[in-house]
């Protein structure tokens, strides 16, 4: 339901919109609030404010020229009627413009001042908000909502864990604007003092820093293995027979690169979750921490499982378009000619039919696992399913997928493994380096399944420590609600 | 987690849950809640009241009726009974009924009443909401909840969104409302007196407003795509050489005109935004309005864009399906015959394989990024990712994706543009049209990064502006969170 | 936007830190919170806690051990000293420990204690909760929380709908714990006495109790079209023909398979709306409750039309993958071959291309509508739709997928239901047996849309009653804001 303040139809309120803020006045209760700025976010939060039975009074040099851009509910005047008239202002200026504002120091003693402003990269120095603190000593002044856009502040917080985060020096001055918050519809969350304001104004600068890494290894392993199947696919022909193999290089060689990726990739999403285990069953304690890597790998499991996903995606719509390819066809009528020319009436290799047959189900069905994999990933549906239907879907269903992954990489490579002539430079087949991570994990997660094993690391789990104590029921702390941590394999 | 009110468990409470309602009783500050009317709105806003620790007693004509569609706490009574025990009553009768509840004026006065009901189609006249103040001027009469559908209220408002629009002439009686939906768990968001009555009720009547024109776009550009290569491919050949050529309607003509609206209609995603960079340059400053089209336009970009990333996904299916078709096996036996017939022992052209192995890898890329684009546009995601990244996306990769797509096209030509057999009846290739929009959106972007150009118009974001003053530093109010507004390029 | 507490800067916090608690505590007003236990739920309980404003005092048997583990601001202490500070404790211990926390039982009188212990498996046997309420007879025990995992309080409730469940036998409790509650963010739903303990301590327990029917419909549903396809189309030659084509079992078999089992299952969907109109008409109201059977079958729609829609999907990668395989290149190859030994320039058959044309292309239409069904069912699309554009793409669309699905397999099988060579074993071909429940379908909804069942039906669910009285117009309740319940056809 589109909020209805996007509609043309808020536009034109006109004499009855008069009425309506004859209401809302008439009530002494309405608290008053002001804004400093006239672009598009103070419009957007007056009228979000507007909606929340809020009174609006927005603060301009120049009035006469903005009053326009605002509905006619919200009185726009000068800077220093605004901050008169209300008790707690957004400052929503430019940082850089802070300064000028000076001059209203006197009319905001003692009131509310809300920094709402980003800068435009990281930074190290002082805050704006510091900054502006340092300007006005009398007033307290509240960090927040810079991380909230325009268009959120327009549509409504659609997503109710809409994420307000603020801090301030002054413990009333914060309870204020959490109400305020809650009223909008947004939640608001402490983060202490002023000092953390530098956090919150580099929230909205970071560009997806938890993709990252893996969107790097992703593409490392591509160009590694692009150019290992380049090697081996174009250059040798190339160079032993003299066939020129160049047109492979757009299809037929990224083809084989990008499930070895993915492949690869998805081993890595299982792979942590195995040394975690191993690692509590060394220690014989899950109370330590685990190293640093292991922990930032723990956290980035999801976002290499969907490059996993996307690889293997574009990797089936690659295959699929194969027989596409106008030199599929020329080999095929070529062929077609050289079988007509020898006189081979049928020329069918029940081998190879099978191989092909196999592969391509079992492949269809790992893709087809993979997807639930990542429907199950997007935040609303995650949002929907307990933590054990979570924990089915990514842990079983995820080792199922990877278990017919490998199938289906194996069947591809037949007995290819064991025939000398693949063995090109001494380059065993892609196929074969691809399926060593896997095969660790794989054994890996059976060697866990053994009776004795997977004993001794429920235990742990449920709070069990080698080193204090011999007898297995002695009470320890430990989280109690039967929700097992995100390392769990 | 599905909410608890749909298992069957709730339908058998029995006795326990008799004990469950003393508890509440026995505590005298539980508010009493009156629902008149026993449908399915009325039973399950009954059971979420009740969930929410209200103390509910529902009023029917026929109460020995309903008693056993509602849980055993709720107490179902006469009409008389139920409003004279509540304090708010939710009126969730027909509106063509309100009439007959007159008798209980008297009971009714002084009290809040609470109008759920909704309309048939689109109206213009008073709305229900008045129409019910006027039968009962002692009650107040608060609008609200017809928005709310009754699956929602038994799941339980799952997207924490939930956005209850009210109205009322009495501020005493929305704040009562208002905290009854913080209880529920919903957004009671403030849309003034009941004059904006009209407005709620027609607003589950909408359909698909905003997709409306972009759809007939689409349905345009595909009716007037498909006649064009209708006319070149299938009548042309069929007036010129009396090649009857129509068993291509409906896939390989389908497939030509896919991809051209998908295109054009990627360009026009593209197109408002340098329209509107280009018109604040010219006027040196962002105050002024966007005439109303372009705001429109600027409006409906997200669903031009998802048509067009549709319109894409169908022509990569159609485009996968074009060797399992029996014309394109009939044609590939024949030109085995053919060659066998000439004696061509290897038919390969070089160009006809690279020109088809290039624009299909790079036609896959395109569709690759599209989805990435489709992917953050679905709600749960757009609100996981802050502004930076979202203009990343959307904007970098975006004209990334509309580059291929451009370069796909290109690529498909080739060099056909050049070669005069092309041109039938006059007509240029369809893919030669189709380049144009593309075109002139990439170009228009480069445009817009030549340096002095660039450092012109983020100033002007920045609030500058060139009417006001000729030093570059003068101080303006402008929106100053630093996140642009909707209509950046 | 990721919560700040997961970033890495939260652990290094140090002096400053102490400073932001110093802050928070010289306002006497904030609650202290214990909690009893140090696990990865402590651990998160205790941020989440803290951001909202709360002071927070872990309470461990080892404290020295486990101090590192936890933020500088929260004090880790003695269980005794914890409990004796705070006014509330989360008692986040394993349930098996519960009978260790005795000793503080003086400690904890008057003081109300949150039990978040989750058990193992479902049961039927007391409730932890109730367990605890024995062991501490003079606090308040309020269950709740335990469906919270440890990585939901961490990240924060992005969902704003993130409900708690509560149950406790004082309101007094109760009541303190929903505005806990509230200021972290969450939704807290009252399920009434701690006789309730039971079934929220089974809710996280669940795996898909909504999918368990389903999914096993499904998967009847392939085994039965499995064996049926196979006995026709690959036993039934072995032994009339001696042809061995058992490589047609993992591709050919199964892409026979999936678009018979996602057929009927869309059927499936859309069966119960017409039983529940049927019936409707039949007694003559909406108030008659459904059987059982129908109610079931109404509320697992939406999981039976995404099965469909998988099945839907693996059947277009399956046939896309058809001319990839060894078999189909070597059929065309022999077929090539054929052809130049007996002579035939051109082997255009132009009936059975025309067919493959036609229903490939519907099909794929077919597919594209379903696809917009499933999107549209995803909980973050569903909850900006209002119930209007939902009846509208569920049910019109829906029909018209169905309508084209079913001419999708009419245009397939052509003629052969005519041709008695099809009838192996005196078995119909597959798609005359899918094409059954379909027909039906489409038949009764055709036969709802004639003039006067059509009115008969709109006035029943207006609330109109043929036994109650002759005249239309008389009153009787309903729902009536107009939203249909969920089994509008």
């Amino acid at each position: 339901m589109p909020d209805i303040m996007s509609r043309p139809l808020i536009r034109e309120r006109g004499v009855e919109g008069a009425r309506q803020l004859e209401a809302s006045v008439s009530d002494p209760s309405t608290p008053v609030v002001g804004i400093l700025g006239t672009g598009d976010f103070s419009r957007s939060l007056a009228r979000r404010l507007m909606a929340s039975g809020y009174q609006v009074v927005v603060g301009s040099r120049t009035p006469k020229r903005f009053v326009a851009l605002f509905p006619e509910e919200i009185e726009v005047t000068t800077q220093l009627e605004a901050v008169t008239q209300a008790d707690l202002v957004f400052v929503a200026v430019y940082p850089e413009h802070h300064s000028t504002l000076v001059e209203l120091k006197p009319a905001l003693a003692g009131k509310i001042l809300v920094d709402v402003s980003n800068s435009i990269c990281i930074s190290k120095g002082p805050s704006n908000a510091e900054l502006l603190a340092d300007y006005f000593p009398e007033s307290s002044v509240v960090k927040g909502f810079n991380t909230i856009s325009a268009w959120t502040l327009q549509m409504g917080p659609r997503d109710g864990g809409r994420q307000v985060f603020l801090c301030s020096n002054s413990q009333k001055a914060k309870n204020t604007v959490k109400s305020l918050c809650h009223r909008m519809g947004f939640i608001p969350v402490d983060m202490g003092l002023l000092s953390s304001s530098l956090e919150i104004e580099n929230m909205p600068l970071y560009l997806f820093p938890s993709w990252r890494t893996p969107v790097l290894v992703t593409f490392s392993l591509f160009i590694f293995f692009y150019l290992y199947n380049f090697l081996r696919d174009v250059l040798q022909p190339l160079v032993t027979e003299k066939k020129s193999v160049f047109y492979k290089m757009p299809i037929e060689v990224v083809n084989v690169t990008l499930p070895s990726v993915a492949l690869v990739m998805l081993s890595l999403v299982y792979l942590p979750g195995l040394f975690a285990a191993f690692l509590q069953l060394r220690s014989g304690t899950k109370y330590n921490r685990f190293p640093n890597w292991l922990d930032r790998w723990l956290t980035m499991r999801k976002q290499l499982g969907l490059c996993s996903f996307l690889c293997s995606v574009l990797h089936a719509v690659y295959s699929l378009c194969l027989p596409l390819r106008k030199s599929a066809r020329f080999k095929l009528i070529n062929m077609a000619y050289k079988q007509v020319k020898i006189g081979i009436e049928d020329s069918w290799v029940d081998e190879e039919v099978w191989r092909m047959e196999l592969y391509l189900s079992v492949g269809i069905m790992a893709l087809g696992l993979l997807s639930l994999l990542a429907v199950t990933s997007l935040p609303s549906v995650a949002n929907t399913i307990n933590w054990r239907e979570f924990s089915f879907i990514q842990s079983s269903l995820g080792y199922c997928a990877l278990f017919m992954a490998t199938t289906h990489t194996l069947l591809y490579g037949w007995n290819r493994a064991f025939d000398p002539k693949q063995y090109r430079l001494y380059m065993p087949p892609t196929f074969v380096l691809v399926l060593i991570p896997p095969f660790v994990v794989l054994l890996g997660r059976l060697a866990l399944c053994l009776p004795c094993v997977a004993e001794r690391l429920r235990k742990i789990r449920r709070g069990w420590e080698r080193s204090r104590n011999v007898c297995f029921t002695l009470p320890s702390e430990g989280y109690c609600n039967g929700l097992e941590d995100i390392s769990n394999v």
